[in-house]
């Protein structure tokens, strides 16, 4: 098996030169601050295959002209409490966190806040946008349609992509609740690692191109497609394949967005399908005020309480204590501040690539 | 094996007979008919575990002084969209759809509501209450916590209910969308079936009391616990706790309902734990207004693709095309409206002894 050669880099020179090479493409400061902020979270907080690893990708839909570098962003629609955003082909690490933050300020007013986006990219790691509303004392919630890769139930064709669901929930003396989970068994990044390593995944996970389980790692790139949670009929597969629908919906017929096997794929090696239904990829994005409820502090007083109790669940072997959703990454997030972001090599050489193609110093 | 055998009743009837025994409980009319209604929504779905086989165990809870026959709602907080509901020990069958009425209304004006409801107990199918959205042109959010029987990933202890979240989404010509499912691998309903035929369950359902896979179906009732959804670590199961998880908190913490190993099990021969730290159980119910992101004609044209689109993928055995969720259950509607509502033997017997003990004429 081949050992796996990490660099360790800074978070603040990470920052400045994903923020430059942004800059190098077009976008405003203000824009090439935030896709740099959106980007360097899932580093921080070890969600590696949502981080820097995605920037040449980024790069080549800019170059492609499926991403715009100066998006003008139009409400088409709004009510009170919802509103539709058209982000102008922009990359979702800006456009989700602006409607996040008119959702917040509707949330301030009347108490919840909703906001459909089409038009729109990739929008990195759902829970940066989720999490924004913890300092506002309100629960966040995040969801995005994606590139299209798993099946449904009994399904043998790539209808949804790996549709990710945020909640993000304040707490008091205890850090917030946050669930960021993709609707399929795995997630790409848990494949990349297995293909990295070359080591056989668990049966459901892929089916291949046949519609048969498929263990080898490179599966999915061979033609195969993902499985949504649940795997297989007898362990609820039609549940994560609803959870998938949900978002796809939510995210693409509900704003405008593209939906199903139409959604414009990431890679811009792949062109999007003809006669689009709708536009770009969507996303949705909200906010509920715990103070509509309960009582803030009360409402805290119980969280923790809730949190204490799950830690202290039996565990089925007492060397892996339960974990609250949330918490690897925040602990993640503290050691990467201090002792930096390890990348892999591949990584690392895709970034010199753009240091060399963007003219921006890699002076990590 | 054994055989099952069936008796077939009416709509009509089966509806009298349990109205009328809600009626002598000291239900008022309006909601003994509600009660009835959604309970009979179930059988006419086919999700019998939440039918008229359920009645005997709410009247002991009645019998049992759990459940208030006579409950005064009130509203214990208030923000344009959102409200908190004190159900004052109200059987959930009708303080559920009491509060979605609620949101409904928010929603007309503002484009959203959301109700949390305290002081509850279990309220049926969480369809019932999500699909009142649907005539108002809305989209249906419901979710309740439930009687501690699941465990968390790596946990070894009954922590969660079955936990349902349901998401209910109109369309045009097609049907609507419903979702509606148990957090859990398996509901309950299905070890129920398991265990009526005295069949082997799969490995991935429930956990026995010392923490291994247990493929006997009355493993739940020999002290062990149900699994989330994913089943074990290599499938996802931190997905299937964490949205578990995320309907408790909802339900429960945010509500100032109890939470956890906390809430109130719904059979009565089993007491609360001491120190309660919230009154009853909880559920959250919602709603959003299409138009506040598109207009409704156009959001259902794109549906009704998006449900055509769905059912013509490519299926992996030709026998069994993919599913639209909520469409087997309606389907089963119709067929039960017409033909009859399947009793099994156990439950006809069931109800027939309420009917003695109630006094309620057993002429179904």
């Amino acid at each position: 098996m081949p050992t796996i050669q990490y660099t360790t880099v800074s978070e603040s020179g990470l920052r400045r030169f994903v923020t430059e090479v942004f800059l190098s493409k077009g976008f405003s400061e203000e824009h090439a601050i935030l896709s740099a902020d959106v980007l360097l979270l899932a580093d921080l907080r070890g969600i590696d295959s949502h981080g820097v690893a995605r920037l040449s990708g980024y790069l080549r839909l800019i170059d492609a002209g499926r991403i715009n570098p100066t998006p003008k962003f139009s409400i088409e629609r709004r009510k009170k409490t919802i509103a539709n955003l058209n982000a102008d082909g922009s990359i979702g690490l800006i456009s989700a966190p602006f409607a996040m933050d008119l959702a917040i300020e509707m949330s301030a007013e009347y108490g919840s806040g909703w906001m459909g986006i089409k038009h729109s990219n990739h929008f990195g790691i759902a829970a940066y946008h989720a999490m924004k509303a913890l300092d506002n004392k309100m629960i966040g919630f995040s969801m995005t349609n994606a590139s299209p890769l798993v099946t449904t139930a009994n399904g043998s064709e790539r209808m949804l992509g790996t549709n990710p669901i945020c909640i993000a929930v304040p707490a008091g003396k205890e850090p917030a609740f946050v669930l960021d989970m993709a609707t399929s068994a795995a997630a790409n990044g848990k494949l990349e690692i297995a293909e990295r390593t070359d080591k056989p995944i668990p049966n459901g996970w892929i089916l291949g191109k046949d519609g048969r389980m498929d263990t080898k790692p490179d599966g999915l790139k061979r033609g195969g497609m993902l499985l949504p949670l649940g795997s297989d009929n007898e362990h609820g597969i039609h549940k994560g394949y609803g959870l998938g629908a949900w978002v796809d919906i939510f995210s693409g017929v509900l704003t405008g967005a593209n939906y199903g096997p139409w959604v414009p794929p990431f890679v811009s090696f792949l062109q999007p399908l003809p006669n689009l239904p709708g536009q770009g990829l969507g996303h949705f994005v909200g906010c509920w005020e715990v103070d509509g409820f309960r009582e803030y502090e009360d409402f805290c007083a119980n969280m923790d309480q809730w949190i204490q109790r799950f830690k202290a669940t039996i565990p089925l072997n007492p060397s892996q204590p339960v974990i609250i959703p949330g918490t690897p990454e925040r602990e993640e997030h503290v050691r990467r501040l201090e002792s930096g972001i390890p990348l892999v090599e591949a990584v690392m050489k895709d970034l010199e690539g753009l240091a060399q193609n963007t003219g921006v110093s890699f002076d990590l």
